[in-house]
């Protein structure tokens, strides 16, 4: 069974053809489209619309749109592509979108989707449940791309799927490094067209891949050009779908931060890659960490452990053993702070460089000869040129 | 009036020599010396130990080495190489050493220091009030060290002296970075060793700058050689006499971020700068921050904003105007995103791409190019090459 067949048990036909009219006639995320469709259902908001009962007796510009369209024709023609539209009942679709109902809606954007276009074998909802968002600078730096794609590597080795736009510099990056991991990592890109076109276009190659791969998904019906609008409230998604966003390489006023924007107002962990603080490209993340709304990361290690339970995916800490020098009593340990390393000196200067008596020195000298730590003759002592490891 | 001659109409002459001679017969910070300083002031205990009244009648080490001691000599061979011994109650102590006394000992270094020798013609307390600790790794790299100047040169031109050690990387270019702004720089040494040595002695000429133009600070008395536990000692000075401590570049095991735990541990902010996750030395840095340990900062300015009083300081995040694209009505923008930047496109494609009416379209159409954002001519619309800007 397909994730299509198996989402097509749970919503009706009617509905799923209503959403798609909706989502056809406004631009995605008009929170008056999503408030009226939590009001109504689908279906009545689309009959009632399209009926027009209301104002002047002219036909609404809405009216008059939704009769033009022939939903279950859009739908047809998508699936001849391999494209599927996914919505809130189908087994497939994502419930943690849901979330966009909860917050206080910004501008006319940032609605929840009233459905999802998805290209690809991967079911959504599956893969979206262990992911991170890994987005950054299309001007990125080589830098940047390694980092993105380090990490891109390690969450899917950890069996986590990778979520990112679909544009040059750290999209890219991801993506590619997602897709290196062993055969085992897997990746969406959601995009701010439909998803049968490719842009940038030099990406059609990896769109083609993550298509036979992975997922594409876009809220535009197929056919539909991006445009900045559309960017930002594509942004959306990608915090949305997954569970946290790390940001690596972001310009003062790069989409990336808009991204992050997104998945603070949605309470998931938001993570920034530092880089040096001369590279412009790393100036958005050092503000987002330095202010308190991002996290600093500098390995997937450390974004598995912000996005798995608590708890979980601790990062070990690089710590020693205590060492045998560690493990010398006090007045051993002050001693041998004072032998000098290579010209030798007599107990006498070095119980005056460590503040103790000579004799207290000479008993101590003794003992650290044993053990290796230092070497002495004639009165004469220094560091022992091998000094013991355990 | 000197620094010194107005530091000793406060302090007597018996109580300066008593700390002499208890300062040069223990290891810095001894908390058990400094806990009985404060039980009994510096005379009554160095009388007591020098009495030995205790045990079997044997004079003990201690009694044996303070007896021995002239602290008016050792006193007088230190003003004659101009350096003085400042104690609590001397107008140039700075009294915010004394938060070395709230702080629970961890080990035997961690005492209030019993004085502190200073070569030097800045008055130590009027210098330490509004000053900023500039640390990291010895082995820094280049990124590292411009950064660090760089900060040491805002903070300067912002009237804070800079402390640090005297050793290479870091702390030196933090006291180049100092000294180079225009004049106004302040800074401040704190050594290991005696403030007579020069260690490392590829820095003699740096120390004897700042001996004629800053302050040299140690807590030993002149010629001590320095010790790896004098280090460890000497760092809480630096992280006590300064309003906050900033790490440039610090690898995990990394003196400087034992410097960044008694800034922690006396409650004055510590800060990062990060760099690139792929340089060791930032590593220590980067899990300062990724901890909550550390606030990141990138300049000069971030830690002004930190180590100022409340709402001083606060640092003006790159802000623009809204652009005139921003002023657009919402209708117009949406059109103006959906005109074509090259290729030129009819109305009613743009009325589909836009999700608008084709009247609608070329209402807005009309107005953009009346503004000077889109170029149509017959029927045919694109971006203008030259967008308004104001």
């Amino acid at each position: 069974m397909t994730a299509t067949e198996a989402g097509a048990r749970v919503v009706g036909e009617d509905e799923r053809l209503a959403r798609i009219a909706l989502n056809t006639i406004g631009e995605p995320g008009d929170p008056r489209l999503t408030r009226l469709v939590e009001a109504m259902g689908p279906v009545e908001l689309h009959d009632r619309l399209l009926a027009d009962v209301g104002l002047s007796g002219l036909r609404s510009e809405t009216a008059a749109r939704l009769e033009g369209l022939d939903p279950r024709r859009i739908l047809d023609a998508a699936t001849a592509i391999g494209v599927r539209f996914v919505v809130p009942g189908d087994l497939e679709w994502p419930e943690q979108l849901d979330d966009l109902l909860g917050v206080e809606p910004l501008n006319r954007l940032t609605g929840a989707p009233l459905g999802l276009w998805v290209a690809g074998p991967l079911d959504l909802a599956a893969v979206c449940r262990r992911s991170v968002a890994v987005v950054g600078s299309r001007s990125a730096t080589s830098y940047g791309t390694d980092v993105a794609a380090d990490i891109a590597v390690g969450l899917a080795a950890a069996g986590r799927s990778v979520i990112s736009g679909a544009a040059f510099g750290i999209d890219q990056a991801a993506h590619r490094g997602a897709l290196s991991a062993d055969g085992k990592g897997s990746t969406v890109a959601v995009l701010a067209c439909g998803v049968d076109r490719a842009y940038p276009t030099a990406h059609r190659d990896l769109l083609r891949h993550l298509k036979e791969n992975g997922a594409v998904v876009s809220e535009l019906p197929p056919g539909c050009a991006p445009t900045r609008v559309r960017f930002l409230s594509r942004n959306r998604l990608i915090a949305a779908l997954s569970q946290g966003t790390v940001v690596v390489e972001a310009a003062v006023r790069s989409g990336a931060l808009n991204t992050a924007g997104w998945a603070m107002r949605l309470n998931r962990p938001v993570m920034g890659v530092p880089g040096p603080v001369t590279s412009a490209p790393s100036e958005g993340v050092h503000e987002l960490v330095r202010t308190g709304a991002a996290t600093l990361v500098t390995r997937a290690a450390h974004v598995l452990e912000l996005v798995s339970p608590m708890g979980s995916h601790l990062t070990q800490l690089a710590r020693e053993e205590p060492s045998a020098r560690d493990r010398l009593p006090p007045t051993d340990l002050r001693v041998l702070e004072a032998v000098p390393l290579v010209q030798p000196a007599g107990a006498s200067g070095i119980a005056r460089t460590a503040g103790l008596s000579v004799s207290d020195v000479v008993e101590s000298l003794v003992r650290l000869r044993e053990l290796g730590w230092v070497v002495g003759s004639a009165g004469r002592w220094r560091r022992s040129p091998d000094e013991p490891l355990g």
